[in-house]
């Protein structure tokens, strides 16, 4: 970490400063030039509030050489993390297709879902029983009914579920859940993170809708911190002015993750646009941007298809989907 | 609520949607148009998912003609909502001035500010107890030590308190604390806001980095729609590609809030701006647009002022934007 | 369109409304319900203005039931525009690869790189002579000289060359240029667009650093209004609060584009990223969405790699994301 | 200028890094540490192109310690600069209230709002007559024609007119306006800033919709090394992703450009809005945070009150607000 003083710095402030920052048991490297003073900061600089350095008034600005998240860096964790869930893995080469409609609404429905996808060629159900909504007279998903149905579902497929949790207070009903998705709304709530770091069960850590890339792996940290290393990163579109699509998918996420840390990263196409016509072309750009995995919503009810979500596709333009990924797979390999 | 349908929608369509929407309990007024059908959902629309309904393939778009909120919406509460916290009032013409330090770093630092503060006009007690903070590897707080040394200051002066709680698994800390916030970080921790919906505590509701002010609103009826009604909204910040200030002060929040709903709006410009400078103009401007209070970082420690945040005024410093938002007050009765 | 009044609207103020719209030669549709007036506007609404008539006091919004736009729209015009550049044809199915330097700096710089990339499989040269630049101390571009140079790169291997235009003013010196770009900051420098559609050379539109991809298509619609319909519109990222990448390359702007309109998409992942690395994973993943074309920054002068930019791939690396970028071609096929 | 270098970087690279900087006039004061190298550049480092230094493989970052801007840069000229127009003068505590319509529609209509602004206190009119505007097929002002009515508009009141320019194209017809307004799509228009620099006019240029304060005074910069001195900056909003107002209005960007630069500061809070019940509490704010001038739109045509903007303001209510605006300018004194 580097840290320029201002000119007008008095050798008494650089002096205290200095003595602040040994005190957090860094080395500290001086360098006085006419115009500033540069303090290079050496040791484990993760422990330094970057933002509480940056606002002293002697600090002309402050950058870290080396970034804040350790657990999750790759530089300290070169080979690739591969998050095994029974026999499905996501990661290092090993690519999961998780599909299942937006909320679990009966036991019929999420078992018909998962026997179309698993046939289409998905690896893993995804389907809401805790749904988080904007108003709370909207309706919230079937809770802890929701998750015995995809447990149903599970059984009679054999397809691993995930499903998103909302708060520690329902972590009991998790038990046989096999991945647990933080939404992005929760992905800045560091009390859930810490508790589900306590678990050992998988984590899907979607990207909050207006965070950067380093502050998702700022969260992956927290979880990691507190032991468990069973992370899947997930980008879901962040907020901008185009209203267009519902979100604009950033899929240089997927190279730029690649690069500072080793966990998986999956691209949920559907939530990212809201509407099923840009899903195959979205899925399609992430399995060429080499994603681990990639997340997408089904639904399978002809005869209520006036209620399903415009982001969701049929079973049978899931299998399409499916079909063209893995073509593409195998063409940048 | 109206909804336009698109022109290819088949009468089977139409009347599957339109006995859909009677069975929410809502009349339909149907007009037929050569190039689309428009419908008139006239009843209880607060229960719509329009999200939902905009998303179905034969629905065009979807407009509210009334807000999604009811207990939070002026149409509805055209009074002024006035929040008291002992004598203190916000609200209906009452202003409060919120000050004090960024955390509680000691009893003796709490105390000192709270005089001070008190001294130069201050109406509540801040102070930061539990830290959201974007790194596990950060200072998180002196958690409920620093709550009891809050109550310490508040005995010790008189002024109310107010600190941000995280999760409600500290509910039981916050008894005897005033007005308790919620950050930006959980303005969508919707359990969170559940929780404290059932308590009769004030709520200081702060705006998340990229939420709407709708978004907002729909999170103050999360808690009022569980009984509790003291509500105070905050603009603090929002995130933009700006990055001189840390955040992109909103002040527009003030009318446009003031026109939507009755509560209270509090601004925050200490970390709406990240920038000690800033804060002096950015509050007066709180004030001429006629906000209810306004909340200021201000520390009291010059011995140690090199580890304050740039954000933090001095008492003196707060003392004079006081003065200042005081005479802005009266020249715009 | 459709246009809702609010429910206090006089009947004269009604038939004062409708009054002007059909001033305007637009059938109006009138719906009056209890709680709202639906307005049907039946003909050219393209000259209608919205925003105009949205701020009206009376109207409660309005929604427009077809686009704005009429000459760019796929719905006047469903088969593919082909723009033609020679022998190089891009939309319909044909893809271009165009590559080159950010600015031209020297005769034997430009016909190196050109030759390399022409080699490497590329279908037509980039370079820049007149650079917009933030700052006026910046270099500015070889200007005219810069465009000699690349009109000797052109005759000395027959790709057709691309160069970007900033004022009516240096028109005459794009005599020979095949395909004149409008950058980002000029998207909507109208009089520009005018000048331009009042020629017949290939224009490649880029979208503005904020601006909606609705927008792009009404700054195309300038351009065709005058008469040229020679228009590729090209995605090069958009200005969001992420600051890792330089812009965040909204790859979703392919098949909402290939929805709403005739014309063809390139997508520049040099520009959108500004960092080499990404680029080989985000032109995959455009080509996987279907685009038309990428445009590519590639340099080649080891000797001087020092200063080249960390966005430029060497003629080498270009080499290899072109094959994928084929392979992934075939794959979607 | 601060560079920071990877620890990777061979001695050679450093050195060829070192010579070409050196032949750029900057003396480069080296600090090596183990963990990297700190480059200080002395000298004028406007020059230095610092996108292009900051690209290079070998440079980890770059940091500014001077702002790229010289003769915007408050440090090299810390007296306020004070535009005159005739009588009239802006900045070093000089505050001017511009009003009129958005657009000039007849010569009666201009001078009867001319005459309006003018006895409730304006001291200048502002009004278009070359309209920017989206869509090729909207009205795009009387242009010309437009002007000559302004010019009339100011025999008849006294009253100095701001109009704004799209093109060089139309600058004679600008030879007796009193300030030339650029506008936000055209602030990055360099060809235009350029020659502006070359006239003695004031211009009022706004900031563009999505560009940082640094990007506005480095366009500043570039009429300003042209010769032109005669500048006042305008925030006119800025687009973020909330929706309930048309752009964001930036307040905070008063204080910032104080601190930056001499030169005055205007705010818009008209079309930062969008909404004329938002406009009187924002010129407040405005005023409270110690703008140097405010431009509000204001219409005065009862009878055709329909066709006017929901942002514009009649005399009666600009009257209000002007009288609000100077009462909180004195008791900010």
């Amino acid at each position: 970490m580097i840290a320029i003083l201002k000119r007008e710095t008095t050798p008494e402030q650089k002096a205290h400063l200095i003595d602040w920052l040994k005190h957090m048991n860094l080395d500290v490297h001086i360098s006085d030039g006419d115009e500033f003073t540069v303090l290079g900061l050496i040791g484990d600089t993760t422990r330094v509030d970057m933002e509480l350095l940056n606002s002293l008034e002697i600090v002309e600005s402050v950058k870290r050489v080396s970034e804040p998240f350790k657990q999750a860096n790759r530089k300290f964790h070169p080979d690739d993390t591969v998050v095994s869930i029974g026999d499905v893995k996501i990661g290092g080469g090993h690519f999961a297709m998780i599909a299942g409609p937006c909320s679990v609404e009966s036991e019929e429905q999420i078992i018909e879902v998962a026997q179309a996808v698993k046939a289409a060629g998905a690896d893993i159900l995804r389907g809401g029983a805790f749904k988080p909504r904007t108003s709370p007279y909207a309706f919230q998903g079937l809770k802890g009914e929701g998750i015995r149905m995809l447990l149903e579902a599970k059984q009679a497929t054999g397809l691993p579920i995930i499903t998103e949790i909302m708060t520690t207070r329902s972590l009991d009903l998790f038990e046989d859940v096999d991945i647990i998705q933080v939404g992005a709304r929760n992905m800045q709530n560091f009390d859930l993170l810490q508790e589900l770091g306590k678990t050992h069960k998988p984590i899907l850590l979607k990207r909050g809708l207006a965070n950067t890339l380093q502050e998702l792996l700022m969260s992956a940290e927290y979880i990691m911190s507190e032991g468990n290393e069973n992370i899947i990163l997930c980008e879901r579109g962040i907020r901008t002015y185009e209203h267009y699509t519902r979100n604009t998918l950033d899929l240089s996420a997927i190279p730029v993750l690649h690069e500072l840390t080793h966990l998986p990263v999956v691209i949920d196409p559907s939530h990212a646009t809201g509407k099923a016509s840009l899903v195959p072309s979205m899925a399609a750009a992430a399995a060429a941007a080499d994603a681990d995995g990639i997340m997408i919503e089904v639904h399978n009810n002809p005869s209520r298809a006036l209620c399903d979500g415009a982001q969701s596709l049929t079973p049978e333009q899931f299998d399409q989907v499916n079909k063209k990924v893995q073509k593409i797979r195998e063409a940048i390999r």
